[in-house]
């Protein structure tokens, strides 16, 4: 065995991906979990990542005509009531308030009290309150389409809990429209679906398939499931987006019909459409490394950290104004339509780099004295294997660093594309397929194959069988999917496509 | 009697103030009602000025170092109860999660299931949330200050709810910091203040008074709580904003405790500061007329709106042609740093230049064939008694837009100025104070005196009795009261300034 590199995160990738995964977010700075059970506090850090996904992805959603809105956090339980109904598989992991006072037991200490005569649920997604507004709203089909978002936290009682992939509360939005006729929905879905593939493969550098889901994992309720999926660098699958055609069926729930222009009174189509703080999640198992989190430059809050080195008081001065010059320059750059984010650390002291190579700034640049000198900068990229820093002329720099933060985001894309290349894999007969998904090594069950293109007959019990086996699930049928003969990996019936087998998130 | 304006509103603030506020946010399209007790489905409309406070109050507080964040929804009930062990007055109305899942019950309807081991609250504030992971990030005096803000939803059980002014769930931000000294501290709440009211005043084109509350009015656990006021149309106060100097009551209820420069381990020094879609609420009160909406300008989502007129169709052609010409040339204008905001409504239907007024959008523009012919535009501001419109040359009107939207914001600020000049009295002596606050109708309760400034001794039994018999309580004591020797218009005692005594919101 070589020597070993030490790495700034313990354990790495290679030694325990999950733990990996979690000293990554505390490293870095991201989140940490609070005192109550399966809710997460986002650090500042994090939140202005979130910010930065928020910010883009809503300037995406207005350019196609939706507007923002906000419905309560509560429904009353007659709503669920109504759609579990309607809706098979209706989820029930869910916060309820039965209670709306704080009183002084007869020990003094603080009991539940004026309970409500109808329970209310702390919204684990909108439609159905949603719904409620619609079915008022509509009455012609002049009103439509309605093309609304809002942005919201929403609450699912998850049994184990993990930051940002699966937590009680998380921050989403959710997309709600409605529409007269089924051609115009479903355009709508796909569109919103290309929408959140545009924007996490530009901005996040997250290569995604796009595609349809089967049956079994479809959205309780939708006539259609629309996912993009990213591979993990364990290989395994994130759904970082999901847009769903309802059909008529929350339409038929929630009561709202419109007049059509031929004066038919007629059930409305609807879709909805979600991402959420999931997506850090993606962000960091996709990209980072051994040494910390590494974030894509346009979704970075800062793209570069200055860092001045002060080694003698006598030298602060014109090291810190050479330092604010430079960020001066550097902000006035145009970044994509905004301006560069430049941060400035004067902080000297000890693992101060390290820190912000931990936190995944794309630049860091180091000023001392000498690089004064030489009206040069000290600068190394957080892609750069061993964090190796090269001197470069101040002027080239300015003239360079917006074509290199791009160079990074093309590069991050390229290699988690050809990773879930060489991961991915057409997979034929059952014995191979169990085969691809059953680690070497028990004790890493990241060293699975990946992903499986096999074919499959369409039938849920087969999807079930996998299931259980293997804890591996349709994650989608891609959109490109070319129509091929071939027999299903489970049942060995007759099928006409090849669909996207994995574990997943 | 003359002869009686036909108003867009019903009842006019005359008849019935009330119920006015009602029908604008209505006939605004701002916002309703829900299905869920007290809480509110803010529309498109509502939410778009709602976005406007955000993004303006958020860049101001960031300016001043501060970083958003979020925390979990929900607080243990063991927190409130070291919270009211530590805290005088501490609020109850709250609403109480005590289960996880929903289960089918025998007659099939879904019940609570899956009782909490601890009651989870949602949030009505989050200074014991976060002052638990403050306790965490604390332990030395170079971890100071933390300077912290989030935006989120809190809910606080209504009795009486009203839109956007008293909501059982609303949307606010809530700044939370932590400094290693108290004078530190005190200027950060100061500071704040100041943010809020330089924003109100700008932005919403609303003069506040600023300063100090009474011990009886304070935020249970605040050494000092510091407000900002503004008179509503009705003479009423609306609280606008507060930022509260916590000392180290917080600090000591949370533990949150550093270790000083000197060596010494002491409590730290926190405030917190808050201001929510009530602003909304008061927006609309200081500036609505009878006829809906009037929108200060930097407020507005859209600043013009362009309504082409198409009479016959061979000719829509060219006056879309003329009018999106007209929305880019308006677009690229600078408005106060961003770009102009322009709305074209080409639904050429009855009543659509009264939607936009009652929707208080700043200036209307119409745009028919005859106004092509002369290059010219036809033009109305929110502002202009009945509504009159003049035609303009189009370059002039391009060249004159911006200035006449300031124009408009400074007359707004000024009219509310004026009406709270006009309502503001000193007011000397139990009997004249009495008088002043009892309405001369019975039946128009707001027909009372207005902002009384009166001197009171101090102490909190005459507070009491004030609100008792007049429900008028001490709205602030003004930064600027000056010292004058007088006597309490309760008990008659010797007092040394003049507080603002009024009903409110």
């Amino acid at each position: 065995m070589g020597k070993q590199m030490k790495t700034a995160i313990t354990p790495t990738r290679e030694e325990d991906y999950p733990e990996w995964y979690q000293q990554v977010v505390k490293a870095s700075d991201l989140a940490e979990n609070s005192p109550v059970r399966g809710c997460m506090v986002i650090k500042p850090w994090g939140y202005a990542v979130w910010e930065k996904i928020v910010a883009n992805l809503d300037r995406m959603f207005k350019e196609t005509g939706v507007k923002n809105a906000y419905f309560p956090l509560f429904i009353p339980l007659r709503f669920l009531q109504k759609e579990a109904k309607h809706v098979e598989g209706f989820a029930t992991e869910c916060a309820v308030v039965t209670h709306h006072r704080l009183e002084k037991g007869p020990d003094g200490n603080l009991v539940p009290a004026g309970e409500l005569t109808e329970p209310l649920i702390v919204r684990p997604t909108s439609e159905t309150i949603i719904g409620d507004s619609f079915s008022r709203w509509v009455s012609s089909y002049r009103d439509l389409p309605i093309l609304l978002n809002q942005w919201a936290n929403v609450v699912r009682w998850e049994m184990r809990p993990r930051v940002f992939l699966r937590t009680a509360e998380f921050l989403w939005q959710e997309g709600h429209t409605v529409h007269a006729t089924s051609e115009e929905a479903y355009e709508r879905t796909e569109m919103m679906l290309n929408v959140y593939a545009d924007f996490v493969e530009e901005f996040l550098a997250m290569p995604v398939l796009r595609g349809a889901k089967s049956p079994a994992e479809r959205f309780p309720g939708a006539v259609d499931t629309l996912c993009i999926e990213a591979m993990m660098q364990d290989r395994k699958a994130l759904q970082a987006g999901t847009s769903h055609f309802l059909g008529q069926n929350f339409a038929v729930a929630s009561e709202i019909k419109f007049q059509s222009a031929e004066g038919k009174e007629e059930y409305a189509w609807t879709t909805s459409w979600g991402a959420s703080t999931r997506l850090m999640g993606g962000l960091i198992m996709v990209h980072s490394d051994d040494d910390g989190l590494v974030l894509p430059p346009r979704i970075a809050p800062a793209q570069v950290v200055l860092m001045p080195i002060i080694k003698k008081e006598e030298t602060r001065q014109a090291v810190m104004d050479y330092t604010n010059s430079l960020a001066d320059e550097l902000r006035a750059l145009d970044f994509h339509g905004e301006k560069l984010s430049v941060e400035i650390d004067d902080k000297d002291k000890p693992g101060r780099a390290w820190d912000w190579i931990k936190k995944g700034v794309p630049i860091r640049v180091e000023i001392g004295p000498r690089d004064m000198e030489k009206n040069a900068v000290f600068m190394g990229r957080r892609d750069t294997p061993g964090h190796k820093k090269e001197s470069m002329d101040r002027s080239d720099f300015v003239a360079k660093v917006v074509d290199m933060l791009d160079d990074m985001t093309q590069k991050l894309f390229q290699k988690a594309l050809d990773h879930r290349t060489e991961y991915t894999e057409k997979v034929d007969g059952k014995d191979a397929f169990y085969k691809y998904f059953t680690p070497k090594n028990a004790e890493k069950p990241e060293m699975h194959g990946g992903f499986a293109l096999s074919h499959w007959c369409g039938e849920m019990e087969c999807e079930e069988k996998i299931k259980q086996d293997l804890a591996v699930t349709i994650r989608l049928i891609p959109f490109d999917a070319e129509e091929e003969a071939g027999e299903c990996i489970c049942c060995g019936k007759p099928s006409k496509k090849r669909v996207v087998f994995a574990k997943s998130y």
